[in-house]
């Protein structure tokens, strides 16, 4: 069996905290069938909290997948659960590309009936419904709670937020009905094991389910559909500070 | 009543006979309650047929949003079937922002109970249905169909892409019970009379429309909600090339 | 630019003091391009708080939208919720015809992701999720609520319904999910502006946004495809106290 | 066990041809446990083909359910497939009130898993698609086909409309994926046999169905939900030509 | 007006009490045109709570289906809300087969617009969720509640199970907007006239409304499609215990 | 990284051919994380081909899945597209079960927007409609189509077989909008490599993806809810031929 190169692509300016625990969390489910590198941006937003941090990541985070083709990595994460430019990245290399949102949804409706995602603030709740509807998982997804931490903080606050996260998810499944919790934010990177100990049903760390799919789809030659995800045609397009990498033939 | 004035961005690189066209189908909108400025993109792509366009043309696009609020306008209309950067675009000013995609759609929704888009190359009808998913409406949506004209030769090919858009125009209507036609490109601006007439259900050029719809919103001062679309909150951003003015306040 | 004439057909008995409360609002809106005239019925319900009231409503408003086209309306507004016979007033007439139910859901999507209606009285919380349904909206409509104020008490309670509007409008938002409120009766005309201020998010007050959309399909000659809306056949059609006119070219 | 009576309220003009067929097929289900009383209109439309005849039907109609209680029947059976004014005769009486569209619909998806309708004209299509939105049912339609027969012939055109319906539900059953046919026109009665003995798969025909599903509900008692249908509140209705008991006790 | 045999299956393991119950039920719709048997099953568990006891009463349960079809009866009812093997059963019979869970939705879509179940346990719960999606009910489905009460205790327990029942019925109506409200567990038998004198919308017991079904049914001869549920091919089976007949034509 | 055991369960009579190309198909996917162990049952049906076989399957799968976990195993692969029994062992065990069908599905959604299933006989062809319902993946499923060619026909027909796959999967592409394609036959093991050659989009075999998802879900610890799989309660329950394994606990 070949062993699985995985890019990470952590859609932010580099920031070494959460680094540190994403690799830690990688640690654990590698082994010598699995390489992960990880890598943040040089340019773009410090986190996800809008659709508008989603738009000044995306240049730069095409940069990087369409790099890790090139470098010959077998497969891509996309670090964040706004997926963030997944649909482009996908038209744009033949490699699986994986984001954590479509994913854990995907693998959620394997362990129940219906999920509930736990995020970071109230900001990003609405986006989750966009996602659950345009990947036709609206009719599965219980809810979407916060606990109102911001990305950045959500390492100093760890504890804070398992506590918060294991609140919100026994009212997600209490009330709103939820039989499996999906962690809402890359960045809760390593809490899923407390949370599930408290409240009793699957919780979901997209970290690992999604490197591990990332794996599994590489390793069975599983690659997007080019009639959903089609090349992008030949034209002018122009854009400062971009790699030339990037609009290589296309 | 005091006269609205909206700004139309085509998220492409200036293109003159598109500009042109499409000015002279505004001139038949415009009267004494109607200002409309057209402005293109400095950077970008010189058109939009794939999610990785919308990407690429999305932080110039947002950037021209911004200017519209700080320049007094009433109100942006962004001029492309993709509906670029839409939700982005809505966290960031509190003026209405209308995307032809989902304008259209929600007027279709009134004329009939079912409607097909005819847009330019197979390659964006995924798009499409995932809009459609996005935005709610996927019930009403017929079909998708393309004429497999590239944007950038609509305005050469103008009689032979009337009289495909009309003979996919019978196929959706026959075949996918459509009752109602969406032209599914902004480069058709000034098609849809035509098709019309031969096809004999409404035809709806999304240009005029949304300009309207995006006055109609301007005078009653219909906002687009902030819950639905909240400000981004405040952190470090980097992106070279972009106005200062684009992360100002945020 | 032509003036555009809008009939506003109340499908209701005369009722001089909603008559003036609609007028005032209408004021507002318009300008040198629109016209808008009011009219009632001298046969019907004294207000529509029932599918039967809707029904004993029905042929005579049928005979104002005729009424409204042979005399060279551009565009008929029903001022009601329930969108009194709207199907059946397109079938008859090829001048637009808005429904203010329909519209403002139309609209609302336009503006978040998801809406509540409030409306008068419990009784007719059924037919918003029956129109819902039948009009494709169901995914959008958070939630149904009401004030518990009969149509006929809307104008002597102004400040009370207000305060309940706000009230119910903020269980939607927290509660039910709710990002846009519409308000669920045309009596309630005038009243959104105050709500709002209390809210925080869009309030749609049906009645001049459904002008305003009337006046834009008609502008832009938008008319409700006869495909989904035929002509009825002609036959034999007894009904005593119609006028001809309604049968005419039947 | 008692007898139940059961009125069926033609809701058109009277048509004698149409009457002696209906008889004849209440004939053949009548038995010591069931009365069936037959009633057409004296004012209204010869047949229904639109929404407008619909709603110029339905006063008359209301007006035969309202008596209908009052002289004692134990339920009503509204023998059109436009089930005309269906929720608003549900409002105002307190006996099951039955709509062959609806019950055809609840039945078929008994029996297989999609339905389609074989109707008279493509004029009516559209309005079973907004029926099955309506009542839920839109995932189990496949398709609405017709035998372009107005329904005024069908009496005459007997075996040419069985062999219509017969080819109809062919390509419904082959192309759109049905596996149950509904004949969609009361006037159809009595063809239901021959027709599924060339289809091979459940044909329904709406007539004995909506009858027996009447008494089953008369005899098990179970009414209509008066909170999806409350009775009407008190208030001045003025109604030239119908009976002053429509309005009684509202 | 011939007479038509019904054979009630119980599908767990002979419960005396509960078969004089549902006797007693039977009796009360018993009449000259309908003779109605009751079996339970030699093999099986002794009652229905979860999927599992489903799949070990699915054997025993096919074996009575095929013996009610060579015994000549006109219809078979399987009497426990998890349609033990309903389409199994369809699959090798040409009798109509009723599922009570089936039964009942369909039944309840045609006396208000949203339902509530109120079954035993809640371990039970997931299972009508997925009932209702697989029978396409979900739009139709309000909620599903339980009253902590086993099966094998509905007997002893009968005023306590009926005051549950009243309780969560009156929470599914005021919170979860249900309309009419289903008894979950044909074990409920003979409970709905009192819990529904208490809570004043319509209350289902699934077992008169079932026998009825299966008796219209099996009048006008409307058996399942054998498109949706296709005799078995012939093949070899082993299964030691069950009868001969069980593999017979297959 | 500790070695991964998952148990394929053949939910049919031992059939050489069968396993032998499966286990062919095993091999290449197997390294030193994983072993993999195939069983077929010794009572049961030869081949699984409409519902009734899985009923008669289900008693015989559930001993195994039972088997497998106090064997400890980490997972079980129920190697039958019709997901035999799937949700019941989910109820017995708590180590990972997957259903083929289910989780092609859940791959599919994440390769393309809308999938195809192209399947053995018509036969079986409503039974994915229904998964699709239940699982939630309706909204995916593009169409359903079928080779014609009997379960145990599939093994000496091998080039006719992905002949006829190849050619149903170009009409799901073309006229169904199919842009994935599903395998709907675990009988198909080995072909998806040559049908995808043929077609251009990914084809997914279930085999190897139900198997390396099994592995993913029991190195990462991730247990169906046993909210939505509840534990069945303890019950006297008699069936003969089976292993007292299977109540063991219950």
């Amino acid at each position: 069996m070949r062993k699985i190169r995985v890019l990470v692509v952590l859609p932010i300016l580099k920031n070494p905290a959460l680094e540190e625990v994403t690799r830690k969390e990688i640690e654990q489910i590698r082994d010598e069938t699995l390489e992960v590198n990880l890598v943040s941006l040089e340019q773009g937003p410090a986190s996800i909290e809008s659709e508008f941090d989603d738009r000044i990541a995306s240049p730069w985070v095409l940069e990087k997948v369409k790099e890790a083709e090139v470098n010959g990595f077998d497969a891509v994460f996309l670090d964040c659960m706004g997926d963030i430019a997944l649909n482009a990245a996908r038209e744009i290399v033949r490699i699986p590309v994986i984001g954590p949102c479509q994913a854990t949804m995907a693998i959620a409706s394997m362990l129940g009936d219906r999920f509930s995602v736990i995020t970071i603030l109230e900001n990003v709740v609405p986006l989750f419904w966009r996602k659950a509807r345009e990947y036709g998982f609206i009719q599965n997804l219980a809810s979407v709670r916060s606990v109102e931490v911001p990305v950045l903080e959500l390492d100093t606050k760890r504890e804070l937020v398992k506590k918060k996260l294991a609140e919100e998810s026994k009212i997600a499944i209490e009330k709103d009905g939820a039989d499996v919790i999906i962690l809402g934010c890359t960045g809760m990177v390593g809490m899923a094991r407390d949370v599930q100990e408290v409240v009793g049903v699957p919780v979901i760390d997209p970290v690992p389910v999604s490197i591990k799919l990332a794996k599994l789809m590489a390793e069975l030659r599983l690659i997007h559909s080019n009639k959903a995800y089609p090349k992008p045609p030949s034209k002018l397009r122009k854009f400062p500070g971009v790699s030339e990498l990037l609009f290589k033939g296309l």
